[in-house]
């Protein structure tokens, strides 16, 4: 097969590969170049940082909606802040890049994440309940050497995140958080960006190294493997003991803070959304998001270029009016033909086709890069390109719905479980415990069925019925099992 | 003395003690916190980093208005890169943030800067003339190992900045990109933030570490001394020998690419805020950055409290119909005084009071943050409250420019030289080269007369009449000396 050039499409079928279909997509779409050579380390291009900068401005707005302040902690962490807390160095140690020796009497680490240094912030910036709830984030690049493969925007050693880091009167208030997160990872992951997820609160060896518990969003990807999203975590009073901590309550008595932490990973969130709603022309971008919302591409001749583009100008300054995002694409060396199929690539909702015909009716040729419809629509019209945006949008969210819920599958023995996930799909299982003493079915799970046990739903309460389906006990919870990325 | 609280205002006056005065006001105002402990790195608290994003959003308009686009390169750069253009690493070798090894056959540093992952990018996305100009940034940390003294927000060892890497056809182009970079620090730091600046072409023996030529920027601090704001830098063609980084020209023969880079440091151009509109009171923030740009204080008493608030929240109404940044801080706790002290330390430049008296003749009594000037206005009024705003930013920096003009001295002797510099000022005086053969008059200037030769106007062609105030020989330069920081 001859390797197609950037506008002539993707060589590889999503639904026949995704694997490579991915890698294809977002090098071909110009997304990120990874020849740099550095593993886990890679360049993002201007198209990628545009629609992770979109990306980032729905996240902060509707993160100080709720009341978080952005701040910037350093990228490194002293070592005698990380080893604070035992259970979270003992989790993080081999995740850690180390700087080397400068020669002065302080070891640093570059930040995996961040707990270590706004908890000793709080602990000074804390007096009293009056001061609570504190509620600070910051949009920052975090390392972890990770030592599997890494894949572009799925795993990689540095990422771009955004890490909320709350301070609470009350075990109850940071609780309330850890809600209020997963509330943020529905509003903009979501209904914003249109990728469905599951809330899954992880099992007790499966949380975040120094938490007391932990809610991870795992989302399908679209070969059936799971990817965990945005997470959200109760630390309680470890970080806060750990640091010493302390506020006074209102009784006027001493007690250790009660924090939260969430982390949405933009990078990663963006392989989510490339990965739900791209299709074998390549990208789809939600209107919400993209960099571009709507391209123009007038066709004319030497005879009519001028009235042509003066009319073009006009479409373009309507839809700059309604707030939209516009590209005219006159580039005189390219056929018409090659822009539709560069422009499909690169995921822009709505292409205008503007030439002689559509002058002379005073319409122009729309055409939606999801359903590939074209159709000719009054130019007046166009004033409804909000709505239409807003159209597309639902559209893509729904298919994605559709995708997620259809692959949630209640199973009742091991042979259903092999079965469902090696299709793609979650077993729903009725299970003996998520606490400590669950671990060996969890590792029978992983050993002989090839999945993972990914916890309990958090936003809804499910009771087992029967016993657990690998050791027969009494079930005391509903998990869900399916295979991981 | 005794230690004043935050909202009591200042221990320090700005006149007799600018560097303790600076040290005073960026914690009490909240702009950043010394306490973890990391030479160099420091804390942004929400005020500071508010104020950060608010100038990053002006900064990026302006730079994509002129054709630049956002990208995100790895933190890291591999030494086999960093180490490719010979002056460049001869320049950056001392500062370089090393990491550990871990086992992989790479060694890693920290970007001190991004010339050597830019450089092979254009190699692989230039393949023609018509891929130029190819004009990019990003948004990031930059971390350089210091040695001397760090001050935070002037000399850290991790800094905010976005850096510019263009490359272009010809020298031409990029000499004139060079002047663009310097157009947009007038546009966006002195017209939007206030800060006047001196482009100096920096002598030979005082440009980037690369570079054919560095252009910075010099602005006075409140003592006299000068510290660097963005400098833009013509590479010419260094970097992209080094990497091999050619393009095919109209004639469709291979040539070396034209490269220039330009770095405002934008936590390092807070500090230049700071210093120059603030005073014993605290901070002064330009309209156009403020977080907060009118600050709403309710007087009420029981009685009146309900009918106060319900006035209050449509004077708020009102100015954010105008797209203006509102807080009204009507805390029970504290008294109005200690409320004027405190946004007064924060620097917001509006400040309204609104009690009983106010509301019965429908007036507001406006505070203005920079006069102190105290008076009566009709609500109705405050819809001009923008153009308010633009005259606000208009004092900030006219005030700021006379500061600055008036600090130029043309000196004719070593002795006026010693004059002026000790006295804050800058000397402009004829020197007899800035290339390498100037560098022995340079250091006389400095061992003789502590101050720099800081280069000549870029700007401005100025023809030097008479000889070298150092050595003598006949004068090709008009150069300006001043302290440094």
């Amino acid at each position: 097969m001859e390797e197609k050039r950037q506008g002539e499409g993707l060589n590889v079928k999503k639904e026949e590969n995704f694997s490579d279909w991915f890698s294809e997509v977002i090098e071909k779409a110009e997304i990120v170049d990874l020849r740099l050579g550095v593993k886990g380390f890679i360049v993002i291009r201007p198209w990628g940082a545009q629609i992770i900068e979109n990306m980032f401005e729905h996240l902060e707005k509707e993160l100080q909606r709720k009341g978080h302040k952005p701040t910037f902690m350093p990228s490194v962490i002293p070592k005698e802040n990380l080893t604070k807390e035992s259970e979270h160095i003992k989790g993080f140690t081999p995740e850690v890049f180390w700087l080397k020796s400068i020669g002065e009497n302080q070891e640093l680490a570059l930040r995996p994440t961040s707990e270590t240094v706004y908890t000793p912030m709080f602990k000074l910036w804390v007096r009293s309940w009056r001061d609570l709830p504190l509620k600070l984030y910051q949009r920052a690049h975090v390392f972890r050497l990770d030592t599997k493969a890494t894949r572009p925007l799925i795993r990689g050693r540095e990422f771009i995140w955004i890490e909320c880091h709350d301070a609470f009167a009350s075990k109850e208030e940071a609780e309330k958080q850890v809600q209020e997160d997963i509330d943020t990872t529905e509003k903009v992951m979501h209904q914003i960006y249109g990728v469905p997820f599951f809330p899954m609160k992880r099992p007790e060896w499966d949380k975040f190294a120094g938490a007391e518990y932990t809610v991870g969003s795992d989302c399908f990807m679209p070969d059936g493997k799971l990817i965990q999203q945005p997470s959200t975590h109760l630390m309680g009073q470890k970080f806060s003991k750990a640091f010493n901590a302390k506020f006074k309550n209102k009784e006027d008595k001493e007690e250790y803070l009660w924090t939260t932490a969430y982390g949405p990973a933009v990078s990663r969130i963006l392989a989510s959304v490339i990965a739900t709603h791209g299709d074998d022309s390549g990208l789809i971008l939600p209107f919400s998001i993209s960099p571009i919302q709507v391209v123009i591409i007038p066709i004319f001749t030497n005879k009519n270029k001028e009235e042509i583009m003066e009319k073009t100008s006009k479409i373009k300054s309507l839809l700059e009016k309604k707030d939209v995002k516009v590209h005219v694409d006159d580039e005189a060396e390219k056929r018409p033909g090659e822009k539709y199929h560069l422009w499909e690539l690169k995921g822009i909702p709505f292409r205008i086709e503007f030439g002689e015909k559509e002058m002379k009716s005073d319409e122009i040729t729309l055409f939606t890069r999801d359903t590939k419809e074209k159709k000719k629509i009054k130019i007046a019209d166009l004033s409804d390109i909000k709505k239409m945006g807003e159209e597309f949008d639902r559209r893509l969210r729904e298919k994605a719905d559709d995708f997620s819920k259809g692959r949630i599958l209640d199973c009742n023995d091991k042979k259903e479980i092999k079965r469902a996930i090696e299709s793609g799909k979650m077993a729903r299982v009725n299970f003996c415990s998520t606490e400590k003493e669950g671990i060996k079915c969890a590792e029978a799970v992983e050993t002989q069925l090839g999945g993972d046990v990914r916890g309990t739903l958090a936003n809804k309460d499910e009771i087992p019925k029967g016993d657990c389906i690998i050791c027969g006990k009494p079930a005391t919870k509903v998990v869900y099992i399916g295979k991981s990325y």
